[in-house]
């Protein structure tokens, strides 16, 4: 493996699993005042799209990322919606 | 164009301007509690490793995708580092 790969993979690793502490501290602390649901309804939508994307050209890394992505950005949006639904 | 490559550009497209109403809403508010420190720092390693890996093998979209995020998420460390610093 060259190291252009490696520095591929650690950028899908950082990118993809960066979301993680995000959503831990949503659902730990249950405040989400500071998050953007703008963010969050445009972010998931891409990775949802990037998902689509990687199916229809059966591209297994696309595939991989996003399905973890898409996992914490779901989590992640639905809390800022609960939270802030149940605020009101 | 094929459709495929149109629902790529739509997912790029929109995992990258999701970061805009974050960093215009952290700086607005100047309220960074709820927002994982954490998150900021795998993700902006993991944007600025997708930017070597696109000038090491010359990938245009994958640079030009990448130059956009890192600088949204620049401003978002940075005013998480900056404004909690300063509250402490």
């Amino acid at each position: 493996m060259d190291y252009f790969t490696i520095i591929g993979l650690a950028a899908a690793t950082c990118t993809t699993i960066s979301f993680l502490p995000q959503a831990v501290k949503v659902i730990r602390t249950r405040d989400t005042r500071s998050l953007s649901l703008p963010m969050y309804i445009i972010l998931t939508t891409g990775v949802l799209l990037w998902l689509t994307y990687g199916i229809l050209v059966n591209d297994i890394p696309v595939i991989a990322a996003n399905t973890v992505t898409s996992f914490f950005s779901v989590i992640i949006l639905g809390a800022i919606i609960f939270y802030r639904y149940r605020a009101e």
